[in-house]
């Protein structure tokens, strides 16, 4: 490619990333408002969370097509493929992000005026504003391909389980103990698993930043690799 | 692009096709055996199921790659770059098809030893084999190129969320009236959540399907459209 042409595939691909950074940035919008929703039984605004999140796919429709222009206009070298492919990636766990928050959304509606568990809400909670830290962390690492940075979140992840794995036995417990409150326990349950997968996802962007600064996959570390895909799981019993 | 040109990139993208049909059969064998290991509590198989996973990640991590060499080296046109990014879409839901399949192995192994209940057991293995039949038919789809009948699998998608909902309400129903069984039909109500999910990225794959065949993306039903994201949801009370 000529420098002119060089420079002008920069553009491209500095506007693929402008997008990708607006969009995550609207999914972190939408799962904190979830979040404040559930917290506070807010119909409206879980309401409007729901509304939002055609928004978000219409993002990501927008960054696969830019891509696809972007690739049949200046036939970029296979180390400018990746980043483009590496961006693709992100926008579909970006995608799902907003997904998982309108469902936390929709949890909302179905347990506005049932009686709560105090407890449980509150370490729900705990787990889910530490998600959030880590989304914002990894939106930031992407911006200044900060690789360090990426790889702390992407380590931090186990943390995410851990407490999920907590919380899963002790609304396992609550249930036991006040059969009443079963299907609010269950919908909280599902709004953990939820931010859980949230998590998941925000490990899968550190991942990708990885394989954009570093022009190759994250090497499989044991410890990862032996709980991969696992999540929390309490025992049947 | 010559014709000898065109027909060494029809060979590239034929390898294509034919790794992701190969990640897709792998997918739904893991996915069958898993559900077979969950009816019979056969844990040893289960483990195959989880050790095995690692195969379909490496199918996925090759195709990104053969992906990005195909384009670097053939240069095309935007329509077949859509059909490339189609097909890339397609390998990130089959790794999560994976994904749900070992899911439903680890509760096998944590279910392992636990009193059943028959009948809820029986009507979540009714929904995750019309699932699986779902899959078959959208992987067949994909060989084919049959739009008709991938549109035909992405409409039946609301079977399987209505399905998902009667066994939610049942699951409720029995945690309440006999609290004994909380933990067991909790990994049920968990590995139906992954059974519908998968009835969901076997959606996204007709909906690539559309995309490859029509050169644009699926058109938003109205009927869809109001559904979408929401999988099956009970009441909290």
């Amino acid at each position: 490619m000529s420098d002119h042409t060089i420079r002008s595939f920069d553009v491209d691909l500095g506007a693929l990333s402008g997008k990708i950074l607006e969009m995550a940035r609207l999914a972190q919008k939408q799962l904190a408002d979830a979040l404040d929703a559930l917290e506070k039984s807010d119909v409206a605004l879980a309401e409007q969370v729901i509304a939002s999140d055609e928004m978000i796919d219409a993002l990501q429709r927008d960054i696969e097509e830019k891509a696809i222009v972007a690739i049949a206009r200046w036939q970029p070298m296979a180390v400018d493929l990746r980043e483009i492919v590496a961006t693709l990636r992100m926008s579909y766990d970006i995608e799902r992000i907003g997904d998982l928050g309108e469902s936390v959304a929709r949890r909302t509606i179905a347990l506005a005026g049932a009686p709560r568990i105090g407890k449980a809400m509150q370490h729900f909670q705990g787990m889910a504003r530490l998600v959030l830290v880590h989304l914002a962390c990894v939106i930031e690492s992407y911006e200044c391909r900060d690789i360090t940075g990426a790889m702390e979140i992407w380590r931090k992840d186990e943390e995410i389980d851990t407490l999920g794995n907590a919380l899963f036995r002790e609304l396992l417990s609550d249930m036991s103990e006040t059969p009443d409150t079963i299907a609010y326990c269950t919908h909280v349950l599902f709004c953990a698993k939820s931010i859980e997968r949230v998590g998941d996802h925000v490990s899968n962007i550190a991942e990708s930043i990885y394989y954009i600064v570093e022009g190759r996959p994250l090497p499989k570390l044991p410890s990862r690799a032996a709980s991969a895909g696992r999540g929390a799981l309490p025992p049947a019993a």
